[in-house]
């Protein structure tokens, strides 16, 4: 933690939160960042949510970030940004910064094969493996548990988090972080039917993952059965998502937890997955689309679409399906009523030759 | 495995299983509980589901433990009981008690902190690596591979299962059970967008666990941005659940396997969450509040109410509409009958100074 | 890898491809398996999906496996056969082989229990815990960090991946392999509720799983209550697979990822369920049953039925259901458009006494 002042932090905002105004004293000291229910004096909170209006003028932080749009008063400083969200974003990483991480140099209690080659900076635990012609880059951090088998390339300032497995010649770029018990390049479900037993294909292919991807815990990245299963840089995944084998995913995703992607699915960039959303294999998925949570996604979807529901349809479609479906009661009751409408309308007219009220071909 | 008697079994449920009488001999040994199928002589079964009452009747168990209501008449001795279920788990309890741990001391093979702080009684195996700063109560158990991260507190009688990963300042209560494999206080999904790229945010908080909470295996809980991700004393959660980062779930909740709770929901008391429900973040959802199985809950959810369904609906809501989803071919039908039907009758009907059977306008 | 020709690689596909012919030089060198994307000359691909004949055609492999009935002419040598995809696996299998394991013997890094015993053969790495009475067969490959607790049973030619925990009395058979992270035999979620707490039932079954299973990663097998969770032989998981406490699996089946299987569930021979379907506990799904992603299944199913949606439905109902469901805003409006013709036509009928065009009544 950084302890810095108002007027200093609000400087550091001025670009990336687009600062707009400064309103109190800039030599307000701030210590923390903290949330707008359990800050307290010496801390910053902040606004960006209008449904947290009244909690901000109750709030007890030293000062506020705020929408320049925001018109209520406080009683205390504020800094009122464009980008509210990225203003707290730097703000949080200027006083408290990122995780510092163990120095354990390179572990006697860690088993290295003499030819793996791991570059200056590293810090490896105690309890991890590295196989053989395993390449690392400069600064890397490797936590207790991690398995990382033969033939691994791995960039510079990547960090593995206890527990995590990399299966064989699978390559990660540099600023790669993984977080405990991801396992990368495990075999995809490969087999062939044969004489009504299943004939397990071997998994000869890797997977690749590109520059500043970031992998939540406990996700699973299938190895291609041949060629690569491909994560692109500077796309980020939540925890406990499964990505099947041979499946590309661009650059710049964003994937929440619990999402599951089929094999050989090609993802484009920017796109967004929400939790527990289903995509099956062998299909596009265009760039910038959204995919809602829990859709089931079925076809391939042009670019820049947003889907809901399973199998997923474009989002407005969806939504008025939800909502006929919530009133497929009320449907039945007037398809009911015209019913006997109807019935009751044929009994008065007249049929050809008949009388009004006379039977049906009375 | 404790054997025991039939008598003094009996004396063991009075309370807890409500125990309303025994019928037959007080003396028949009884060493082992188990199901219906599997039950053979000196082991005691139960009947609590009357569709297994054939099973109960073949059964080779040397005795019962059934409903105080149930009717059927057994050959072998039965414990009649109002709360056949509770008597059953505390026979289960009296005659094999809880798993055993191995009693490893402080194993020279883990790696603990000089400033580690840790309780009489530990037992910690080797491959478990314990960080600097944390204090760890009385009579704890921590199997291989697990790790515990700098400034983390864990609470007496806590057992962490092999490969349990503990990030830093995360604090658990007494009696805390975690099984293998689970994650908590790994980084939520949190980014902001800048410049068309994902800008990491810090992730400062933490997470709270308080006492007698389990926690099952490969489950992922995000510690909070800022502030605290919370789990309350005697909830329980099954296998591979992802909670977000800042959530809140309140007390004695029951959250079965592959549930996902997105970030600052807050979950009451008593809640259940069926099989892979998910509920998004920022909502509110009342005590005993009971969510079916892959339900997806979009919108706060009152005390005491029943949802079901994706997006979740009240119980009776959601089965009147999926019947009727059923039934839509058969609407679709009587939509087209009446279109028909309305048509011919129009045919009929004497316009204005026209003739039954003229076309319209005719 | 072991380089071959056309020609004796298609004495290899004979039997289990059914190949037909072979079109071109027998000599024609092949030293590897690649996919019509990334084929490079002296590699094979492969045709088997009508809808990549451009790629074929374009693919710069030496030689293509191809089905009998492809008319497509190559410029390259081809092998036609009656199931193109059995030979792509075989020809994979000859040319690149299943993955090598390294060859720790049994490593002085291993924390193994003087009672356990270890069958001939066997690759035990560093960080790998067996306790006490473990029964280990021949040529058994055990990765890092794995966990084998007291009483567990492994057949030979068994390999489990790094982090497998396996808790204890569980039972392995012959090639079983389970991949990175998975937990076998961990406690279900079994509580009974006593005076508003949840009281924790000793879960003293067990889990036994048969020969030549494969487990994919981060699964979790619950330990029977009491008795047995069964997966039978030649039944593959895939990962993220969530399996409850008492249930069994039949022969043969194959389980994408993400599913879950609630507890005391009864699955036949040969089932397969798509990726995040589920199936809640105590039904009985019959042998060949085919269940499709994301899928909620609430009842028992006939044998050789396919099943479809949440709730699931027999799959052609389900489809039909699905259309019906985007075609709901058509039908509201052809209700609405029926309900003004009805209510047109009823001011044209002539009431009994009355006049067209009169007001109901009037």
């Amino acid at each position: 933690m950084a302890p810095t002042t108002l007027g200093a932090l609000a400087r550091q905002l001025q670009s990336p939160g687009r600062l707009s105004a400064i309103r109190g004293a800039e030599q307000t000291p701030v210590h923390g960042v903290n949330t707008l229910e359990d800050a307290v004096e010496g801390e910053i909170s902040f606004l960006t949510n209008p449904k947290y209006r009244q909690l901000a003028l109750d709030c007890r932080a030293s000062a506020l970030i705020i929408a320049r749009n925001e018109d209520l008063r406080f009683k205390v400083p504020v800094l009122k940004c464009e980008d509210p969200y990225a203003a707290l974003t730097v703000a949080t990483i200027h006083i408290h910064g990122y995780r510092r991480h163990p120095q354990w140099g390179t572990s006697d209690g860690a088993t290295i094969s003499p030819s793996a080659k791991i570059g200056p900076g590293a810090s490896i635990a105690a309890g991890v493996s590295v196989e053989e012609n395993v390449v690392i880059g400069k600064n890397v951090v490797i936590y207790p548990g991690t398995y990382v088998a033969r033939d691994v390339t791995i960039g510079d300032d990547v960090v593995l988090y206890p527990n995590v497995i990399i299966y064989e010649a699978c390559a990660l770029g540099n600023r790669v972080t993984i977080h405990a018990g991801t396992v990368i390049g495990e075999d995809g479900l490969g087999y062939a039917p044969l004489n009504g037993k299943w004939l397990k294909i071997p998994q000869v292919g890797c997977v690749l993952i590109g520059d500043d991807v970031e992998i939540g815990s406990n996700c699973t990245i299938d190895r291609a059965t041949m060629g690569t299963t491909r994560i692109a840089s500077g796309t980020k995944l939540s925890n406990l998502i499964a990505i099947g084998h041979g499946t590309k995913i661009g650059e710049d995703c964003m994937v929440v937890a619990q999402v599951g992607i089929a094999g050989s699915a090609v993802i484009g960039k920017h796109v967004t997955i929400a939790g527990q959303a289903g995509v099956v294999g062998h299909i596009h998925i265009g760039d910038h689309v959204q995919i809602g949570a829990q859709a089931g996604v079925t076809e391939s979807i042009a670019a820049g679409t947003k889907v809901l529901g399973s199998p997923a349809a474009p989002i407005n479609d969806a939504k008025r399906q939800f909502v006929l479906i919530q009133r497929l009661p009320e449907m039945k009751e007037r398809l009911k009523a015209l019913e006997n409408e109807v019935q009751a309308l044929r009994r008065l007219i007249p049929e050809e030759g008949g009388s009004p009220g006379s039977e049906p071909g009375g």
